[in-house]
């Protein structure tokens, strides 16, 4: 076939008027839209806790949940996401929040198409969470489950301060334009069924009304995965160094025990355990994470940089980022962390590979300094 | 198109021939083999808990489990089934029997085919099942699985004498030719997992070793399925006659929470309470069931037949049977069955109709007299 | 603690009265009920075409479908069954049938809680199945389903004398008491989908109206299993002798596409292509089958007994029985058979094992002869 | 508890000092995050197919696949999400671009981590696309599948210049950061199922290799999907107004037969008639969605503007915008679209609702013209 043949300045024009008519030439473009491998815009960062906690604390003084605000919490923000103009952004998927209830306090009803989870990093089950109105007691550790669009609120029975890690898939479901929210009519929803029935109800048998169908799936039947559990489980696994994780040390998933999936349809969640002097090896993956530090001191290394942690600290692993941990301290470390796991899995887009150089250790090329401004 | 005509003599050796040809004429015979409704040899009948129960002692002092025989059961057996040549049949797909355990003494470990539950008559937890190793100490009114194929003992290290039923799907095996037992070489199989493991692994939460696969599924991951939780879920479920089943009373199923369906994966297991007074209406269903008297007195009435029962008794309910259950005494009466429910539902071949005449209760016709040649 | 000893009449006169009370002693019957491997009263049998089908030709005389009779078929009727009462019985769960439509004939509608299928014998595609008024033109080695309670009929509207197996699950069914049958009221369901919808709707795509809801599961979406496409898969299948099943030559099973399971819910099919020459190693298995031989020549050992087959022919495999084929023509030999493997499977009653010794090959000890009075 | 006070100025640093700490306070910017209803970027476009094609045509002198460029596609942006520097989106999550291929020409093998579907706007037949090696042939109006990470070419070796639609989930996968491509290795991928296999293999029954697993789920078994076919269906739903959808008219999906689900795990895929005259009522959801007239003419109001389309045109439906569908023309209209509803249905963050006033319809607030500089 004969092809016409263009002078420069017609194909200069050619790409001109297509322009104008919002129409491109994937022969320029195909490299930027169908990347080789993962390109994004999240960075790594670290909190210290005793920063996030000074300012929950003054939040404290300047606002009451449930009277000058929905809930008092304070957030994480990604720098390197505010730049794009992402507000209240973690990761590119997830978001983390810093509530803070005091005793006596309450915090309504409400629902979102969000997910959320929370993770207690001090209490001693003198506050509950409520979830279509099923009260679950929060301790140290927990972790408690409010599945997309249930009705939750919180309360406080008891006397000390209380803080808890608030996950929800913000960047996601605002990516995916895809969110609803809905404050409770009348203010809490009714709080029926007994107390801590969630966490009792899967103990010593599993039953249902003659007739009734229950099914598999999302939400879990459990809300409450408590700490005491994950520990014991935790105790179990490093007993033997045949469970060992290369990448991750002693880790535990939290599951949804109809499914044998995540414990939530959409957040991941994990407890890893390192021994103290404990170094994992490198790997990455497409799923991003928000770590917390339930106890321990020691460091990750994430694309060459040194992200030092100690108790309470929160931190950011990006995207198909290198990433491996140590245990520096005398005790055992215990790092909690939220993912979006289930989401790449589920779109089956999850992908990931190992560390292979210098025996899976990565060069250290800088070391994070963290921020403190107060 | 002609046919051909053919004189008596003729048709006669025609049949006659085919029928040592071992062929059959389906014209004859199509109203035997696929019959309107269904056909079967199973009638009801009932045992008296004392009588079974004296029977168990003395084979108490006649013979020990692990040495003169491999379990210490007098079982159930169906006169109209026995005619049939079925030993051990209490109805064409299920066996009941009655376990002995003393003090001090282990029933070895093995394993069959046969899926097997197992429901607490008299114990207070100084014995155990264990089940692939797992212990599940045993009290009054608790049902335990041992799904066909798990190894599993019973081991006493209590005071009293221990009396259970064993429900196994002897007949179904039997019948589909899929019978295969061993014993364990060695005697007992490693008693591995904490104490109760079993009642403990869905409290507070579910886990999973990162990287390890859950699938829902069967066995079940709980074995010991309470009777403080099955009263109590019952409780719950009696506090409005909204929650009343027409036929049942209140009645709850043994489920296993990944799967929603019946806890074992071939016998079906179901608690019913009945307040003082409570009249059910009648119907029929394809499964078959065994009952046991937990607690209670009043009859069932099966086909016309009326079933006097009393705290401990057993009966059958034979497949597609109109029955009805009356509550006689001053308190609540509860009744453990099993059933072939699961079997019928996996094969497609449930199916149940309601009794319409006479407000739904059948005409007495006939008192069933207990045997007792003790 | 202290046991009662008991003179040799007391136990004599236990078990007596045990046995009026309808009582058994499990220690002596265990062995019986639980047996260490499948026990069953099933024996292998063959029978020869030309036999059957001459039965079939006189019944062809004898009377007309939806007049003197539901359908005009003659069955093979297995004698070790017979001499237990089980009428209508090929093996303990399985019946196959022959049955003849002639020109003009017309197999009224009726449906049934047994589930059935078609394999064409003689057929050019003049004759229809209809499935709840969806027609399959039938074909010679065409495999038809008749899904359980699915309303079905058969017309003639062709020019020759039609034959085909049917295979039903009529065993299963009675010896599970769930025989259900009605006749259509009105003689002939309603046939309204395009004619051979049935082959056509999964071509070229698959498509749902927005809003309907389509779930993999059973009835499979295809009731016309055609030759055409099972020969073309064996076809590709024995280019490479990697595809070689040890026990079964070249095989394919009919599928239900939706669900990746066998084509019906309890009824299995198969065919295999035995080369010239090939000759099986021996296997055994729970689940049974009828064979039928399609085409080729040859002989297959049951348990030491040598079944010499031919075109046309049928044969009985009993479960748990070591079995091997060989064809002895110079042609292909293909065997298509039914069984019942999917109620093994969905029960976890299948288990199978593979002969050892002699290079898989078993002893021939004797040679069936069929049997023919006409 | 007492609270302390804070002055002005010291709540002005504490916000500034937040800032500096990159950490947000929740109570400011929840109402951002978590929105009462979606938020998003993206607008409605309308594309002529006359300037399309002209576009394409040029490209056709321009450049040759496998040679100057991976494909030679012209793809639409959306103008609204050029702005935020989003190249190759057409919806938040959706791409299209219309292919050109000329006669002898042949695009190279590739896969990519983003899912594909084509759907053939020009095309005898003549040209074929092979997925992991297997060919389907290419017709005007058929809809074909190349699934995520499937190895995909296309050849021609026809005599007319071929066209079709590219759709992609290019901004979903960029978002999720997410995106992995590879070329083939040697520039083609062994083509060895037989020519149109994809179209042949559920014709006539599903069948499987004894002992091969065939399991439901994605990729379908079905590469292409022919319009044929989907003519045929949305000709049998057309018959009767009981299968109208008041949103789409009559509308038909692509589904997997293996899942009931959508053809494609990711990006959906649905044919909507449009009888003379017919106007829909208007309904919005969160899922987006670009459409391609495949014939008639008529427009669209979307969130209260007119875009006039005719055979050829494509267009684009923001989420979670009200819109109804107008035929205009003297024949059936038939629309084309694909859509994000998979993504949104698995991550359980689909919704939508209905325009209750003025009978279901919209006022026309402006009419969008379309662009062409050429």
């Amino acid at each position: 076939m004969n092809k016409q043949v263009f002078s420069e300045a017609e194909v200069k024009q050619y790409y001109e008027n297509m322009k104008n008519d919002s129409i491109g030439p994937l022969w320029h473009d195909l490299g930027h839209m169908v990347t080789k491998e993962p390109v994004h815009d999240v960075e790594p960062y670290l909190w210290k806790w005793k920063t996030i906690r000074d300012y929950a604390m003054t939040a404290g003084d300047l606002l009451e949940p449930g009277k000058d605000a929905e809930r008092r919490v304070v957030y994480l923000q990604n720098p390197s996401l505010l730049k794009r103009g992402l507000v209240g952004y973690g990761t590119h998927t997830l978001y983390a929040g810093i509530q803070l209830l005091l005793p006596g306090e309450m915090a309504p009803s409400h629902h979102h198409s969000q997910t959320a989870i929370r993770f207690i990093i001090e209490g001693d089950g003198g506050a509950y969470t409520a979830v279509n109105g099923e009260r679950s007691y929060m301790k140290r550790g927990d972790m408690i489950l409010t599945p997309a669009w249930t009705w939750h609120e919180h309360k406080h029975e008891g006397t000390e301060p209380m803080f808890w890690m608030d996950g929800l898939d913000v960047g996601l479901v605002r990516t995916l334009a895809a969110s609803f929210f809905e404050p409770y009519e009348g203010g809490f929803y009714p709080e029926e069924p007994p107390e801590n029935y969630s966490t009792k109800k899967l103990t010593g048998g599993a039953f249902a009304a003659k007739g009734e169908t229950v099914k598999p799936g999302y939400p879990s039947p459990i809300f409450n995965y408590t700490w005491e559990r994950a520990q014991y489980e935790l105790e179990q696994l490093s007993k033997s160094t045949d469970n060992e994780d290369p990448f991750d040390g002693y880790a535990i998933e939290y599951i949804n025990p109809t499914t044998g999936g995540p414990a939530d349809s959409r957040i991941g969640t994990m407890m890893q355990k390192l021994l103290p002097g404990q170094h994992t090896k490198s790997h990455r993956h497409v799923h991003s994470c928000i770590y917390h530090v339930l106890e321990g001191s020691g460091y990750t290394v994430i694309d060459g940089e040194k992200f030092e942690w100690e108790k309470g600290d929160f931190f950011i692993l990006p995207p198909y980022s290198w990433h491996e941990h140590v245990n520096e301290g005398q005790e055992d470390a215990h790092l909690f962390s939220i993912n979006d796991k289930p989401v790449m899995e589920k779109l089956e887009l999850e992908f990931g590979d190992e560390y292979k150089d210098n025996n899976g250790h990565q060069p250290i090329e800088k070391v994070f300094q963290p921020s403190d401004s107060m």
